[in-house]
């Protein structure tokens, strides 16, 4: 459960207890879609990048290899061997931006798989059902993730109906943890805050599903296409309605920048594909901001990509121009370090964030850093 | 230099020193094409699946990215971080098998680079230097890999060039050596033994090479699509004729099998893409067989690929399923396992080689193995 350690401003320091680990927050978790992080990492990986949570997607794992065949498997932290926490997304995102042809009811949602076409049904009750076989720690609850623009009327019909949905998860929860077989009996459920940029609409939603009990609560369908000013402003009307002694997780946020402006206004939790994507484009995060892998200029430059940097790669050794040259060569080994270099910058940045709440020092952490590490070198 | 420890028939336990460490024979170099093992492996990672010698591809290094910069950048080792011992082959192999539009003179062959078309001449003076500026350990003389089937007039010409071409690899190399501002200026020169599948052109072959002074003798131009008895053939036909005192090493040859039954006939050194081509593809060497993981039936299979191997996947606990579902889902994690199991495999396969010479049971281990590794289970 949520600890409050301290606060600097809105910004909280906290730990987050979990049967699979106490998680130190804030923190971001690593993205894993299917169980593994593209570009070649493994669970034991995360651990030498410094990862606190593996993230997985309930949609992937659900229509490719399957959760009956994982659960047979022991769940998807004994599949993948990971023995930290595991957050699991519902799905829902993923039925909404990858899936074709889909038709919402007051059910569920009807779509046709994006591996074979095949048509799939997936509720509040199947998206639990399906994440209670992955056994993951953390299950998320399945709602409509609008996309943006939205109209209001829409809008407000489409959050009453995620309330809703939210009742039902958290029943199926209750459900799933008191059967016999259960993978993970203590399957703690975040609810999930929508109402696209109506802060209106967000402040009430966040009321409603702040009466239905959930392990913490989650702000989602944001960073989706809005300016990063209506995102804050979001974040900022809808934070004094979320339970202060439950965690809050701002989904499939962002830059670093993002994430120090967010734990600012008082977010603990992130996840986001950018450090591992970014990192297979070249694109490198740095204390002094964002390396371009690709330029000319590091052709023979012998410097790490980062000298202050101490992840596997850095600490290696490896040089830019070795690493372009893997880059230029096509090379998986480029991207696999690339990437675990953005995982390590990201993981500590989080470390460093903790340790600025801890001393006090968060908001002159902020001035130095929230702008300059978005920033192109 | 090459140390023969002991003999059993014709099977040879040795020790190669050089100036970057000793390698015990016989002995698997793994192949990092561009500087990098293909699916993701670094130099520290071959470290932990217990490689000796890294095996790198001058052409591919001279087309892309350059000798020149690797050479400003401390040479391929320090380029890639790898601290043991190197052998670059001389590029002749894949300008004759990769390059288009090659024409063959006295000089050397003129072709057009298959990164870019570009015109490039490549010939016994310029591999040289190309090697000494990538500065391993072992450079690999330039040859004519002659194709198969070969016409012996042509292939009488042809080997008595590539006698000519040593000739003048063995005066650059010594240039090179003598040069103040050398990489590696200790380092070692192997000639090749070239003539088809014709017996008596190899033996003669070796015959002239044998009279150049070099630190090792390969064998080239087989495993090219003769049937396996003619490959064994020429192996058994050459090896009198190479000297005792040095180094042998059979070019791009094979599966386990084959390698036992090489050692058998006096080999010392191989090299193959095939562990690393095959993990990619799922098809991963056991102490039982090759096994197919993609295979159905390992979809729910929740043992380690070998169950009597210590390589860090089978270690790591990940199971059949696990990596089909990477192997499936094409997730890049996937191939680095199986490319892992597969060269601590031959690695392994190669230290058992070596105790089974150590204590004199060489024999038996060549009935028990020597068929089974090359069958599917």
């Amino acid at each position: 459960m949520y600890e409050l350690i301290s606060k600097e401003g809105n910004a909280r320091r906290g730990a987050f207890g979990t049967v699979h680990g106490t998680i130190q927050t804030p923190a971001f978790m690593n993205v894993a879609t299917a169980a593994a992080i593209k570009g070649g990492l493994s669970a034991k990986d995360l651990k030498d990048v410094k990862c606190q949570v593996m993230l997985c997607n309930t949609y992937h794992l659900h229509v490719r290899t399957g959760d009956e065949l994982i659960r047979r498997m022991g769940g998807v932290r004994q599949f993948a061997r990971w023995d930290g926490p595991v957050l699991t997304d519902s799905g829902g995102f993923q039925v909404f931006s990858l899936a074709k042809m889909r038709s919402i009811r007051e059910e569920g949602v009807t779509f046709n798989s994006h591996i074979d076409g095949r048509k799939v049904f997936m509720g509040p009750e199947e998206s639990i059902r399906i994440q209670s076989n992955l056994g993951s720690t953390i299950a998320m609850a399945f709602d409509e993730c609008i996309k943006n623009p939205a109209e209001y009327g829409y809008t407000s019909r489409s959050i009453d109906r995620t309330t809703r949905w939210l009742e039902r998860c958290r029943a199926q929860m209750d459900l799933c943890n008191a059967s016999e077989d259960a993978v993970n009996p203590h399957q703690l459920l975040f609810g999930i805050n929508q109402g696209a940029t109506y802060a209106d609409l967000r402040i009430r939603h966040m009321k409603d599903i702040s009466s239905i009990d959930c392990d913490g609560y989650a702000i989602g369908g944001l960073a989706v296409g809005e300016p990063t000013e209506v995102m804050y402003e979001m974040i900022a009307a809808v934070e004094p309605y979320m339970p202060a002694d439950r965690i809050r997780y701002l989904m499939g946020v962002g830059t670093p920048g993002n994430i120090i402006e967010s734990v600012n206004l008082g977010v603990d939790l992130f996840d986001c594909v950018m450090p591992a994507r970014n990192g297979r484009h070249g694109h490198l995060f740095t204390w002094d901001g964002i390396l371009n892998m690709n330029n000319r200029r590091y052709e023979d430059d012998p410097r790490p990509i980062d000298e202050s940097c101490g992840c596997p790669v850095c600490r290696g050794g490896y040089s830019r121009a070795y690493l372009r040259h893997l880059l230029k060569s096509g090379e998986v080994l480029g991207l696999r370090m690339m990437v675990m270099h953005n995982l390590w910058f990201y993981n500590t940045l989080m470390e460093r964030i903790r340790l600025s709440l801890d001393q006090g020092t968060f908001a002159s952490f902020r001035s130095e850093y929230s702008e300059r590490l978005d920033r192109r070198i």
